[in-house]
């Protein structure tokens, strides 16, 4: 494949950037990685691994005479790090980002980029519950989306261009409007972290139910809350800070339902439970179908079938 | 390995059911498993695969001459079940069922239970968002917990004999009492499942993103959500119908937990944001170490790290 960059420049190095660097590497998409981390350690661990072509001290001197820059760092710190490579950027160069909010990481860095540079903001949606620069891996986004929320009159070569990146590392790439990408988060990502943190922290607090007994006999439902509560805590605070409207509005509207549903239980009301039940299973469906997951029956763990 | 029990019937012939059957016949515990349904369409297929070694038309007939019946219906028929096979019953046998909820299937089997048979309520903490006959596979309770919640007076050698099937199946045994079992199920399991229902059918609802961006968008939390939100309908229901106390305990924990939680958000108090996230992480790590999960990184389904 033709190199589609000369030089990415990665800033921040856990999950996201760690496993576009394998994913770059894979398919032989740009002619070299290099990395930096704010963190020393995550930079030493960088270099041991040989996760990067070459480690950088600072964004600053990862950025300078990058054709491409994405921002691999948690939401809130976007706008700092914008901030300090702005001076550092090449003329023509792009600067992307992974951040899972786009209206406030626009709002963020966008003011910092200079004129001649493009800023294309976007969103993998991939990831798993550990983060960390050693929890990368290449095949992370295979067939996963990756979204783009262009800002307007960013030339159609530069969306071209960091596509067929995305593209080439494995995803499917599709554009939205950024306060759009931002609700559609809120109800497919967002607010299922937070009920799965909220539900975790119950199950912490209740002293009746000591946490030894949570945890042998989690088995079903409360196991994969623990997962998703278990992902990277300052990633998911900026997350929340950050996309705050579309988050507590679905918030409201799953307050509402759960009020419903609890009302149907304290009423004895089963007829309407069994319905409901009936329909979120065509959803289910839906996600299989579209090959989102697997129909594998994952609760139980199973490698086999019967 | 000895047999336990010369015959066993089992009720109802779904995932537990069938997984059962298949377990049994894996470890070779049993002399003949009978099976039966109340829906034809289930013991034909029953049948066909040869799930059990012989399919009868009822539950009595099942029940007749059984050293062992196990009532493996959905929670709400455990007691008409119970009435009707109680007539059949041989002196000395063993009842048991598999009910997710213990306390109102004991308050419905209990009484119908006649003198010389032994009610031994029990529940496998296992599972799979799939359901019926073809869904049993016999790996399902390996290295599961099945939970006994004894009746007072119930004979040590009733007790041990039917832990050492369960443990041939696979599975840890421990005992407790029927309303502690109702309160952490309510916690581990119960509960998890309501919240995902409903964070399912507000996506379902919400019009400004289609159904179809949230099936496609769906990679990270929400896919969790609908994979429990998958499971089988009328098991749930009669789940929540008859543990509704304890259930109706958590969600009220629950619904004030998010509240302060939202209230972070709102009043963009990050700090406790992250102090909340950082703390759920460690209940995962005990979950990993008790060996009810594994650390592959799930989110991303992937098969292998870099």
């Amino acid at each position: 494949m033709t190199q589609l960059y000369e030089r990415v420049a990665l800033i921040g190095l856990g999950l996201i950037a760690g496993s576009m660097a394998l994913a770059m590497r894979r398919a032989g998409l740009v002619g070299e990685v290099v990395g930096t981390a704010r963190s020393a350690e995550t930079r030493a661990v960088a270099t041991e691994i040989g996760l990067c072509d070459r480690i950088c001290e600072s964004a600053a001197e990862a950025a300078a005479g990058a054709d491409l820059v994405v921002l691999c760092v948690p939401v809130g710190a976007m706008g700092a790090v914008a901030e300090e490579i702005a001076p550092h950027l090449a003329p023509g160069a792009t600067v992307s980002d992974v951040g899972s909010v786009k209206r406030a990481v626009i709002a963020a860095v966008a003011p910092h980029i200079p004129e001649g540079v493009h800023f294309l903001p976007a969103h993998p949606l991939a990831g798993t519950e550990h983060s960390g620069p050693r929890s990368g891996f290449a095949e992370l986004f295979d067939n996963r989306f990756c979204l783009l929320t262009p800002l307007p009159g960013t030339p159609g070569a530069v969306i071209g261009r960091y596509t067929a990146l995305w593209q080439g590392m494995g995803a499917n790439v599709e554009s939205m409007d950024a306060d759009h990408h931002d609700l559609v988060l809120a109800v497919t990502s967002h607010t299922p972290h937070l009920i799965a943190y909220t539900m975790v922290g119950v199950a912490d607090h209740l002293r009746r139910v000591t946490e030894s007994e949570v945890v042998k006999y989690s088995a079903a439902g409360f196991r994969d809350f623990t997962r998703i509560a278990a992902s990277d805590p300052t990633m998911w605070r900026d997350v929340f800070l950050h996309n705050r409207d579309a988050t507590l509005d679905i918030l409201g509207r799953f307050t509402e339902e759960l009020f419903v549903l609890q009302r149907a239980i304290r009423m004895g009301d089963g007829e309407m439970l069994h319905e409901y039940f009936t329909r979120t299973r065509a959803i289910r469906r839906g996600i299989i179908e579209a090959g989102q997951d697997t129909d594998a029956p994952d609760f139980g763990r199973a490698k086999t079938r019967g």
